[in-house]
């Protein structure tokens, strides 16, 4: 566990505030960190110029100008630090989130860059923000399948999932599947995350004490159950959001999958100050 | 759907409260009820003095006199009402549970008396009280096992999962279950719960409108993947609950395992008023 | 506290579910109930029809047809039972509501029959349910005045107020106010609710367990801090809703008030089985 | 509203995460933020290693050494940036929180260290951890004062207050309040916090990009309807926290009273990296 400083005197510890004597308060503790989930994933086509006014250089426009997607994800997740958090804790250990990516490219990689994304857990939403994900809370509704519940069953044709995002008492993000026919891992779409990270200055609100554009250093990555189905993506208007300017978006069909994978940190490819 | 008088006139329709005119913003729809889920069942045996003071007669004491279990649960379910809920609205159909009984027998067929019982959604809550099932808000928490998440993974010998249930700013319930092997469906114990429906009277609080014993109609009951596993049930004591009362009680070991069924009603038993 | 029968052997007690050996355990209390409050009341005039609609006879269409409001309220409350609630427990004693009433009159006495309500608390959807308030839950958020908070500030000319009621996901119920002037309790309209209980049959969904129209017994009412002002309200479609039905409303004013009230009971008017 | 970069062709705006084309999706505006609230004060005095032990330097002990104090506050906010917030949006303006701050001195300044502070809202610990406050969610519950709600009352001497912290489903902080009698502004202690920022790094777990001291830059502050009163703490053991460490403490007596404050932002008092 980190030792937040070097002298030797100073006796707070942990990897995020709160920082304390035993190092056993932090909202996050040190990476890696080790996910699974479902996964429900609907692209889309935007206008170009929404998706261009979304993407900070020196990121630039993807190799497909206007893709985009939204994610529906329940994750289970646990820490290094914890490889006990599942059961000592339960509710430390699922969360619920949505957000929003647009393509873009960096150097010639494509990716997509993260733009909007909402969860239900406090330590995920910290965890969020110390990668680049700019998390807020959000009610994160998602179907789920059980093939023993009569009338709505398992991943199978025809079956049907939505993922709604409701935020400050308002309907945000809508996500609608049909499942058509069982696919590969194979042919999901690669998945390369651009991030943001920024933490503003208590002096100056002008000049960020953090902002900076990084990629996640992801591991282990496994994926099973892959469906492809049609899709619905709607996003509605809030004073407090600008999702909806990337719409009406023109769906582009749907995956529903399992994914498991591990983050063991980051690289920062692009400081702003 | 039901038309809740006879006389021609009346404008109001549905299953339970609110009636309106269309019938669709009733917080329960009318059974068959369809469920799925994931069940962590803890045995144990209890002091029998503090069992049988649980009891309402006509039940009496079961053959096995101080024997209980606390069951943690999260469901998928839906009605025949509204088949595409889950679809619709998520939030509606998804919910997690906790409920204590305790052994008992009527007429000398023995079940298990439902004594408490926590939910964290509305709708099941009302759909409890309807069938017998004293149901309150609280905060439901279990593991989830993900066999892509490393350092968690699914079911298999060693998993450790835990239910945790938190009501009105206090831990009521906890209870572990370390998994040792897989089992059958036919090595369950067999389930047959006596619920009481209990509705006040606005006039006179001492004589209530509706207080009678049922049991739940199931069909189609259907169970999957059991395991079988070391227990570990703590009550919290609390000034709004007396599950505390039952312990600390003699772990009797545990199950895992995935169900689904359907209820179609329930069968009133016997009459108090 | 209620002795649920009068078998000398019978050993749960309580006024409502679940009963208990000690009786500690009801999600409801027995009344009296007591409540002091702040009240945003927006009133309305929709279309007759719509209004007619949602009339149950033997209550007729009141004086002035059409009229009815919205109330945000947000309540502390206590019971007889447990005066010491609000200390013991802030949770259980604390909640927020917005419900519909629409005009309507019994054997010529005018009231407002309350259609449609939501809730933030279990203990007082169950408490609601028992008086015949067709409750669910929702997220209920209302404007707090504060006179110290700079840029908002106490009640005064121009401060504005917003109610926003949220359900399963969805905003379905939004309330404006603008404060123009303070004004006197005897300014406010009369206020009569006419409530319907009903609690379905586990046997036969068709003809419920208790059927009946009733009016609360309430005394000891004072009001307060009376301002008066203009008012915006909305209504928003869902597929588990119809108070959208009532709209687009004609906008009749609103009132913010603090009040306080106890509840002892209720009376009986009609009985449909 | 701040441009993130000086390039002009940068897209995205705003104060903190998520940055976006118009600036208004950000979790917390810029400073000014505006406050107003009830605040429940409990002084303690622990055992001096313990609060020796959370007092990171140069920050030292202070003249009084063991002492510390839990606050339980409601507040009402707005920013600035959006001073029509709580009538837009009230979920946003409305939060709880929670704290635990020790007694220590900065170049002989004496003042109070916040060691743990939980809240119930998202903007307010993104805002929080801008400050350097070290915010985690929780469950926070007061007991509201009301006049008119028969057996709880206003604020008069016999009232009891009690604020409750539940996080991750477990309570941790417990304080209890007896009102005794009415006194001044004057006499409440002086308030000046020690804030700890600190923004881990996502390439290197042991050395945050952001780690230093600050103090808040408040104005305006206006303190009315103080009382004085007995006063009871209980911290709670928890995997996840340390605040039992400080205790069972010596309770010292409370205050409650409402209070209005500006804060413009903050002043970095040292650096650690």
């Amino acid at each position: 566990m980190f030792d937040a400083t070097s002298e030797k005197e100073f006796p707070l510890k942990g990897y995020s505030l709160p920082l304390s004597p035993k190092g056993q308060t932090s909202i996050v503790d040190a990476p890696p960190w080790y996910y699974g989930g479902e996964v429900l994933c609907l692209t889309f086509e935007a206008d170009e110029r929404e998706v261009r006014a979304l993407i900070p250089p020196p990121l630039e426009m993807g190799p497909n100008p206007g893709q985009g997607a939204v994610w529906f994800v329940e994750w289970v997740s646990a820490s290094e630090a914890r490889p006990d958090l599942a059961f000592i804790n339960p509710e430390r250990s699922l969360y619920r989130e949505c957000f929003v990516v647009v393509g873009c490219q960096h150097n010639g990689v494509p990716g997509s860059f993260v733009s909007y994304i909402w969860v239900d857990n406090d330590f995920t939403l910290a965890r969020g923000v110390i990668q680049g994900f700019p998390k807020k809370l959000g009610r994160i509704y998602i179907t789920r399948l059980h093939e023993l519940t009569p009338k709505i069953g398992g991943r199978q044709g025809g079956a049907k999932v939505k993922g709604i995002c409701d935020v400050n008492a308002q309907r945000i993000v809508e996500g609608s599947m049909t499942f058509t026919h069982p696919s590969k891992p194979s042919e999901l779409p690669p998945v390369r995350f651009y991030l943001m990270r920024h933490f503003p200055s208590i002096e100056d609100p002008t000049r960020p004490s953090v902002h900076e554009l990084t990629v996640a250093t992801v591991s282990d990555v496994k994926i099973k159950d892959v469906w492809v189905g049609d899709s619905q993506i709607k996003f509605f208007e809030s004073p407090f959001e600008e999702v909806a300017d990337l719409g009406p978006v023109k769906d582009q069909g749907a995956f529903f999958f399992s994914m498991g994978l591990t983050i063991t940190g980051g690289k920062v490819i692009h400081k702003y100050v």
